[in-house]
């Protein structure tokens, strides 16, 4: 069996193939899909914004109004409880967490308490980890269970009033596609941490990109929040990274009255608006919450066969071989494959010799590194399905070709 | 003279006037002049940059190259040592001191080196003292010269260690209109202060922002800093606020490859790429420095009668009484009023009770203390020349009338 491996694994390498599913990108046709938001404030058009204001021009820190409510229609939360960012929620993000790093949220701030922690579901997001390091923040693992992180030490951790906060990507979870259980989510609600300057950043990175006609469905945290008087808790972000241009798009973040004051009056420091023109593209073009799902659903057109390509592709790769665990995610951006303990950096750099860039293996837990060696990100958006198959019977044979390798090492 | 001042007052306060001298803000018919560029990138053009890269997708954290040559060249300095921002330069200023603070610049943390201090050469810009003070940064008052900052006490102070830096707008400083010299830039450039981690913020706002068609010009710090080998002390920013779009426009920095290895570092945490779509439309637009030097000719066109009518009026209001003084700036946004000791507060006040909207007197002292309740910064961007006229003849009543006031009471 390993010789016949090899010898699929040395034809396909002989090809020399450079294949790259390493990024959750946007491949070329999704980003085509709104390329009317170029055309839609031109030099002939009105540039105000719907109270009047000038977009082109100084001031509207918080966002133009027809933009805060677009934003706020699809996270599900009050107008005033929202602020339009820039290009990017990593920066939402990552200033967030300064901010608490140098002034705190309701204690000293966190560069004076010494070593603080944060909780770290993973697999996880590689950007949240890289900013927690960053801050010299330390970081802990948490296990993801089907229905989202492991509440029961979540909920045991946090006694600990060095643990300060956990990011977490609710819904199509980076990488596993896992959206969190209504019981999660209550139960994220109903923390009560030592801390009382604890954080939950809730990255809704994926919060309407659903593939399938029966998408997963997640509470609305600030709904459940408020039922336990933890709105305070909660830091809420999301883009259109991935709805119009990764670079070009817009980025929004909800937090609570007193959040937001305090969001406010940093960045009225640090900017005195965000780009307003670009806010009007995304409001005029969008025009609402329903809007954004009918374009959507053309993102989901295109992204579903590659999605299918992966996972039939495992499963007619491992289906009964017990060497390989995947989920079949509803939407987000990835698939998460689970090969054999100990064999994944090597997949990693089997793949890597015939051509095929993955995501760095380990990438996916915190100072990257993977316990158990065994997850890989697949990211199937940005390649095409061709090419995505070739890519995944090529993988399949290096997770075979590993295990193999494995087993007879002993 | 009181009562014929006050009956005059009282005349122009019964008009019931709306006036807004307060922010340099461009006015409409600034922002029409490049509205061209809504129309550069649209649904039929090409969307890659010059080296091919998809400028809606991710990627290019530094900026696209068309986009930082042309930001570079506008600087003088070379394309590797410039970062293009998104829409605020205040952004990259503020995001700076947050890294030093945090991080450091070649020493410790700024925040864990006790009380820490920066020289601010005054009057100034309000919002680089803001972000001092946010910072808990002490600020020490340097007074300007005709020609810059007095370099004299800036060497004094920099023997401190605790002094770690400055801001300034070396070209048509805000708000007195003052370019350095060549004799202060090379005294800026051949500091030695005490601290290894001390930083110049340069702010180069108004680096083509004249008025004049003999404009004044300004050495290149970084030309000069290489002679001494303090390329590592200056940090330059500027932007397109007042170029292209308050609203919607592009900044950049400039630093030494040691700094920009260090800013890099903390921004690929931060963010994935600044709106390149933007870039995209900047660079083609203004295609190069002969293209910003050409608009900005536009722009002195609509701002010279205004500033015009602003130094008229005082000529005509002022001339031989003594009681104000005033430069004519050959660029920049501003004019800087200095009333009689003691007076500036009761002119803000009774500007305000007739109608009419200055800079909040005071703010552009640190702390927003005028220690001579002298200094008022005008902009006359915004409104157009009738309102202008009017403000103006409004503005030196409420002078007389405060410093006629002032004498009277003795």
């Amino acid at each position: 069996m390993k010789t016949e491996l090899e010898a699929r694994y040395e034809a396909f390498k002989a090809k020399g193939l450079k294949l790259d599913m390493s990024r959750g990108k946007p491949n070329k046709a999704q980003l085509d899909l709104c390329d009317g938001i170029l055309d839609i404030v031109n030099s002939s058009s009105d540039k105000n914004s719907s109270d009047g204001m000038e977009t082109r021009n100084y001031g509207g820190l918080t966002g133009i109004p027809e933009c805060r409510r677009l934003m706020a229609e699809i996270m599900g939360v009050d107008e005033k409880n929202v602020i339009v960012g820039g290009v990017a929620s990593l920066t939402l993000m990552y200033d967030y967490i300064a901010q608490c790093m140098i002034f705190g949220c309701g204690g000293e701030p966190w560069i004076k308490q010494g070593e603080i922690k944060f909780l770290c579901p993973c697999p996880g997001y590689d950007r949240h980890f890289k900013i927690l390091e960053h801050f010299g923040i330390k970081m802990i693992n948490i296990k993801m269970n089907a229905d989202g992180p492991d509440m029961d030490s979540i909920e045991e951790y946090i006694k600990d009033e060095k643990v300060k906060g956990l990011f977490c990507v609710p819904k199509y979870s980076n990488p596993d596609g896992i959206t969190f259980s209504d019981e999660v989510v209550r139960r994220f609600a109903a923390l009560k941490p030592a801390a009382k300057d604890f954080r939950v950043i809730w990255d809704n990175a994926y919060i309407v990109h659903d593939l399938s006609d029966t998408p997963d469905e997640l509470l609305n945290i600030f709904d459940e929040a408020k039922k336990c008087g933890s709105e305070d808790m909660f830091i809420e972000v999301i883009s259109t990274s991935k709805i119009s241009y990764a670079g070009g798009g817009i980025s929004a973040i909800a937090a609570s009255d007193k959040n937001i004051a305090d969001i406010k009056d940093r960045m009225s420091v640090q900017i005195i608006s965000n780009d307003k023109v670009n806010q009007l593209r995304h409001a005029r073009y969008f025009k609402d919450f329903d809007g954004i799902k009918a374009h959507m659903k053309k993102h989901a057109a295109i992204l579903k066969p590659k999605f299918d390509a992966v996972t039939d592709g495992f499963a007619e790769a491992f289906d009964g071989t017990g060497i390989a665990s995947w989920r079949k995610p509803n939407g987000g951006y990835f698939v998460s494959l689970f090969v054999m303990k100990g064999c994944a950096k090597r997949v990693g750099q089997l793949c890597k010799d015939a051509g095929l860039t993955l995501t760095t293996v380990g990438a996916t837990y915190p100072y990257g590194i993977d316990p158990d060696d065994s997850n890989i990100r697949i990211a199937p958006s940005y390649p095409d399905v061709d090419e995505l198959r070739k890519a995944v019977e090529l993988l399949c044979i290096c997770v075979k070709l590993a295990a193999v390798e494995k087993l007879i090492e002993g």
